[in-house]
C-alpha cells in the first residue's frame, strides 16, 4: 500500500509515548543534575525541519516553564560566518532524529569550546552528534523509516517536556498521553473523508498561536513533503501583520485551537477570518469548530502546554489522507531523503 | 496614481539613508557606552511583521559579529503565558515603526522589570515604546504613510547595524550606500517589465541563505500584502529539509544571492531547482543570474553584511509592480491598517 510505512510509524506513537515515559527519570537522571549543578542563564537550540518544530515548541516551554531566555540558533552564523560565540552559562540543545547533519554538528562542537553545556537530542546514540555533545537523550522513537517524521517528532516533543519538567516543578503529569493518543488517532475515519476536500487546493494558510504554532508549522511542513501543497504557516498575530491581505473570499485555511490561553488569543484571527469569508477548517474543541466553515472536534487534549503532542496526530493523518487522495505516495516525497545534508 | 505613497517612500531611501549615516555617532553615544560599561551575554528581540526581519538581520550580525548569542522572543509566552523571565545581563531590543503594539510593549516592559537593559528602535520617538526603554534610537525614516512598510524597513536595517559596528570593530563603511541605492533603484524599468511575467503567478517560492534570508522574508510579505501572492520563503537550507518535495517543473521560485558567503552556500539550492526544472528568477550578480531562469542583475551591493540594505530595494519595486500588473492599489492592502495591534 501506498504509505504503509508512514501509516504505521503514525500508529506506533501511543504505545512509544508510554515506552519514553517509562522510566524517564533514570534516563534524564545525569542531565537534570547537571543542571541543577550549573544553571543555565540562556538555552539556544539547533535544529531543521521537523526537529525545528521540536525545538520551537521547546522554546515556549523553557520561556514560560523555566523563565528562561531561549533562542533558536542559526547554524550558518557558525558555517558560513564562521562566529565562535562566547556561550558560557549557556545550555546549548541540538534536536535531530538521525544526529547526521553536519549542520548542527559543526554548531554544537562550536557551542561545546565555547564553554556551552551541550545536549544532543536524537533518535540515535551512535549518531555524530550524540557522540559530540556533553550530554545525549535517546528520544526512543525506535528506527523511523518514512521519510516524512511523523513519530520522531512526538518524541521529541515528549523528551523535551520531561527534560523541562524536571527542572520546573508542578508541571501537568503526561501519563495520560498514550491512552488519550489513541482515541485521537480514532478520528482517522473522519479525517480522511476531511481530507477529500482538499483534493484540488493548491494552497493553504495554517495558523495557531502559542504552543501549538509548532503544530501549525509542522503541520504544513508535513503538507508540503507529502501532498505538495504550498502550505504558509504563521502564528495568528503574525497572520494579523500583513499576510491576512492575501486571504480572500474562500481561500482555505487550517487552526488548531485546542482548549487554553494560546487559543484564546486566536479569537479576533478566527472572527477576522470569519467576517473574510475564508474556508477555515477550524480542529478544536466543540465551541471552536462552531467558528469555522468546517471542523475536526477533538477529544480533550489535556493542558495545553501537552496538546501539542496529540494535537499534530490527527494533521499527520490529514497529510497522509491528502496526498493519497492525489494520487501521490506518502513514502516517497519527491526528491527527499531521509536524512538531508546541508552546511 | 495607484500606489503614489508607496512609490514616493521607495525613492525616498537614499537620501534618508545619508541622513541616517550623518551625525550618527553621538545619536548613538548614549546606549554604545552604555553597552561597554555593561557588556550583555545575550541579546533578544522581539518585533513583528516587515521590524521582525530587521530583527532577524540583526540577530545574524549580533552572532557573527559580536559573538554572542541571540533569540527572537515570542511575545506570546508573556502576554498570553504571563512568563516573567529573568533577563539580567540581556539586552533586550524591541523594533517597531510605530512603536505602538500592545504585545511589543508588554514583553519590554516585563524585560525592563526583569533585568535586562532595554532599547527600543522606532520610528515614534513619543510612542508607548520608545518611552517604556531605558534607551531609545530613532530610525529617522521620517512618516511613513504607506500600509506596506519599505523606507522603514531600510532604516531599522541600517540604524541596527550602526549600533553593533558601533560596538565591534574594524566592519564595513556604510558610506557607499545611499549613492549605491540610487543605483539600484534605477533598475526600475526592468523590475517593471519582469513584474508582468508573474502576472497570473498564484504562488512563490523564495529564498536566500544567511544575512539575506531576512531579505527573503521581507519580500515574501511585501508581496503577499500587497499583489496577494502566495509567497512561502524558506532559508536554502531549509527548502532542502522538506518544502522542495512541492516544487515542480515550471513552479516560480524567486532566489536572492548578492556574491557572498552566504550566497555561496546557496548554490546547492539553485542547482537543484535547475535539476527539477523549477522557473528561477535569480537576483544577484551576473555569474548568479546565468543559473537562473530569468535574472535580474544587480549593481556590486559591497560587503554581504550591508547587502540586505540594497537588496531589498528592487524587491520593494517588484512588489509595487506586480500589484499594480494585477490591477490592485499597493496603497490599499485589502484590510490592513497602518499600525497592527496584536496581543
Amino acid at each position: 500500500m501506498n504509505g504503509a510505512l508512514m501509516m504505521a510509524e503514525i500508529r506506533e506513537q501511543p504505545a512509544m509515548l508510554a515506552r519514553i515515559l517509562e522510566g524517564h527519570g533514570p534516563r534524564l537522571a545525569d542531565v537534570v543534575y547537571a543542571l541543577r549543578d550549573r544553571p543555565p542563564r540562556f538555552v539556544l537550540f539547533v535544529a531543521r525541519g521537523t526537529s525545528d518544530h521540536a525545538a520551537l515548541y521547546a522554546k515556549y516551554l523553557v520561556e514560560t516553564r523555566l523563565g528562561l531566555a531561549a533562542g533558536l540558533v542559526s547554524p550558518s552564523t557558525m558555517t558560513v560566518y564562521d562566529s565562535r560565540p562566547d556561550l558560557r552559562s549557556v545550555l546549548f540543545i541540538a534536536v535531530s532524529q538521525s544526529g547526521g547533519s553536519p549542520d548542527l554538528l559543526e554548531p554544537l562542537t562550536r557551542a561545546r569550546a565555547g564553554g556551552a553545556m551541550t545536549l544532543a537530542v536524537t533518535n540515535a546514540p551512535g549518531s555524530p552528534l550524540a557522540q559530540a555533545a556533553e550530554f545525549h537523550l535517546d528520544i526512543l522513537a525506535g528506527p523511523e523509516c518514512a521519510v516524512a517524521a511523523s513519530k520522531s517528532y512526538t518524541a521529541e516533543l515528549l523528551t523535551l517536556f520531561l527534560l523541562v519538567e524536571s527542572v520546573a516543578t508542578g508541571g501537568a503529569n503526561p501519563a495520560y498521553l498514550p491512552a488519550r493518543a489513541e482515541a485521537v488517532l480514532e478520528l482517522e475515519g473522519k479525517i480522511e473523508a476531511l481530507a477529500m476536500r482538499y483534493r484540488f487546493a493548491e494552497q493553504l494558510v495554517v495558523t495557531a498561536r502559542g504552543y501549538n504554532y509548532a503544530t501549525a508549522r509542522e503541520t504544513a511542513l508535513k503538507l508540503m513533503e507529502t501532498s505538495y501543497i504550498v502550505a504558509n504557516a504563521f502564528s495568528g498575530a503574525d497572520l494579523l501583520h500583513g499576510p491576512m491581505a492575501m486571504i480572500h473570499r474562500g481561500f482555505p485555511v487550517l487552526a488548531i485551537v485546542p482548549p487554553g490561553p494560546g487559543s484564546a488569543a486566536l479569537q479576533p484571527v478566527l472572527q477576522r477570518l470569519r467576517e473574510i469569508g475564508a474556508d477555515t477548517l477550524v480542529v478544536g474543541d466543540a465551541e471552536a469548530t462552531r467558528l469555522g466553515t468546517v471542523g475536526l472536534t477533538l477529544p480533550d487534549l489535556g493542558p495545553e502546554a501537552l496538546s501539542p503532542i496529540l494535537a499534530i496526530l490527527p494533521m499527520q493523518q490529514f497529510a497522509f489522507h491528502l496526498a493519497r487522495q492525489r494520487g501521490l505516495d506518502p513514502d516517497q516525497p519527491r526528491g527527499l531523503q531521509k536524512v538531508t545534508e546541508t552546511w
